[in-house]
């Protein structure tokens, strides 16, 4: 690591992520930001930053500390390992590593520990994943979990910057809604993802969690209605407390994208019995997905890793 | 009732509901309609229907033989009565009568018999109530209800014309998710209102029915992500069988507003197992809330009731 801070580089900084990625950056002070992108864009520019050709030639020189990836699987698949061999800590936002053993899945709020065991590779959950699991720990930690459901309500630039394009293109007398990923089973693999990735964050790997994910005519923020069944008895006032005292969330009364837009917290509102169970609860939380559900999260995670990695 | 079919007043005639419930009727063929309205729209035209102003002296003439109430509450408790005691049948879509003894709350797929205990009076449930239990009803048949959970995502037009034009008067960028439902309690009143009315309609008052209310910028169309916990185990694949030929409902693989819009029937899809509870199920329906959801449900009811009126 230079002197002058680490030497970052943000690959897919063109796309809706990796935008916010960069400005993030810059925020909070880091001056040695590189920006990396496919063929596509490679040559144009993002503010001051020339966009390189994100290759196995320029990820793989060894001249980076830490490496953003908001690209798709597959180009983390290829592109992840080159960078970590090469020595960079690889924060990647892609679904490609995050149930691998030896992967640590890391929402730093609540297992932000698990970060510095990795390997070279840190896996940033999903943008709804995030949000979720910082509501469910400390109510985990008070009470226990036996069971989730969740209804989502994601935001058009969960799905990226062409989705936001298409919106913003479209009157109100087309806005539908739409559960744009793929199937996986009689689930969506959004849906999967959420569960595999809350058993893994949470470290509860038979919790049961079901999601029915759905996406609304929103630019940007994601919410969630969320029932949660406890092992113990808990309090709506006793679990408000919990949550508004918990670390990255804010008592909201009533969350919606729109508050949550802009802010580094997740809302938390609307805690009540759910009557349908002995030990119900219900929320709903909202938060900006580009942001805690996927770029400050991973410089998040970035921060947790690198004065060790300074220390080395 | 005249030879050439029934006198048919609609009040409220120049709102979002009162349109669709003009439009329907002519559809239906129904040739005598007369259109009332408050004082701002007496006078004015829907089509080629002069706008009365509703009062009591306009309603209570003894000159209807069915009157559809599409105003708020306080308008239908003062009008209702003097409409009924005049001879009408009244069809009221407000929530001033839905819970009373005595007064019909119907779904006619679901609970049609009741209608014909009217005394004057037929309630026409909430927009998400009439969907929800036209779902519910059927897998109560089949193997009993233990609990219900339902996250809702409602448009617009639930909120009346003034809600149609806001949200058509913002930008892509201005959408947010509203929760614009007055508190009652730890609760919105309309998820107090799903859970009565779901209650009274499916006749298990002791139903646990927890839902979760939240205005999505869509125009038309209402969607709902359900979980219920059946009393006896019922497979997915078989609750996909009964919900696709019960009454009113359609099988859809990805129910959405806009797939519902402008349709008769209640789509619902996405039926799979709720591995948080023994005998769970989760799935996905939508409906055109001022169609089924509203204007078409309660011109059904007064079908269920016109022929025996007519025969008395």
């Amino acid at each position: 690591m230079s002197r002058d801070g680490p030497q970052i580089g943000v690959v897919g900084a063109t796309g809706a992520v990796g935008r916010v990625t960069v400005a993030l950056l810059h925020e909070r002070g880091y001056t040695n930001v590189r920006a990396f992108a496919s063929s596509r864009s490679a040559g144009s520019r993002i503010g001051t930053l020339e966009v390189e050709l994100a290759s196995p030639e320029t990820l793989g020189a060894g001249d980076l500390d830490v490496c953003f990836f908001s690209v798709g699987t597959s180009a983390s698949r290829e592109l992840v390992p080159v960078a970590a061999d090469a020595g960079a800590v690889c924060v990647d936002k892609s679904a490609a590593y995050r149930l691998d053993d030896g992967v640590p899945l890391v929402v730093p709020e609540v297992n932000g520990g698990r970060a510095l065991e990795h390997r070279g590779i840190v896996a940033n959950p999903n943008c709804c994943s995030i949000p979720l699991t910082m509501a469910l720990a400390p109510l985990r930690d008070a009470a226990g979990l036996r069971s989730v459901r969740v209804a989502t309500y994601q935001s058009a630039s969960g799905a990226g910057a062409q989705a936001i394009e298409r919106l913003r293109g479209e009157t109100p007398d087309e806005h539908d809604l739409r559960m744009d990923w793929t199937l996986d089973g009689a689930e969506l693999d959004e849906e999967s993802k959420i569960r595999d990735e809350t058993r893994k964050i949470l470290e509860l790997p038979e919790l049961p969690v079901s999601a029915t994910c759905v996406r609304v005519p929103v630019l940007v923020g994601h919410a969630e209605a969320v029932w949660v069944e406890t092992e113990q008895p808990l309090a709506p006032a006793d679990a408000e407390r919990i949550l508004s005292s918990a670390a990255g969330l804010c008592y909201e009364r009533f969350p919606t994208p729109g508050k949550a837009m802009g802010t580094d917290e997740v809302l938390v509102g609307r805690v009540r019995t759910d009557a349908a169970s002995g030990n119900g609860l219900a929320f709903f939380l909202a938060c900006d997905n580009l942001r805690k559900g996927a770029a400050l999260n991973a410089i998040q995670i970035a921060e947790l890793v690198l004065p060790i990695r300074a220390a080395a």
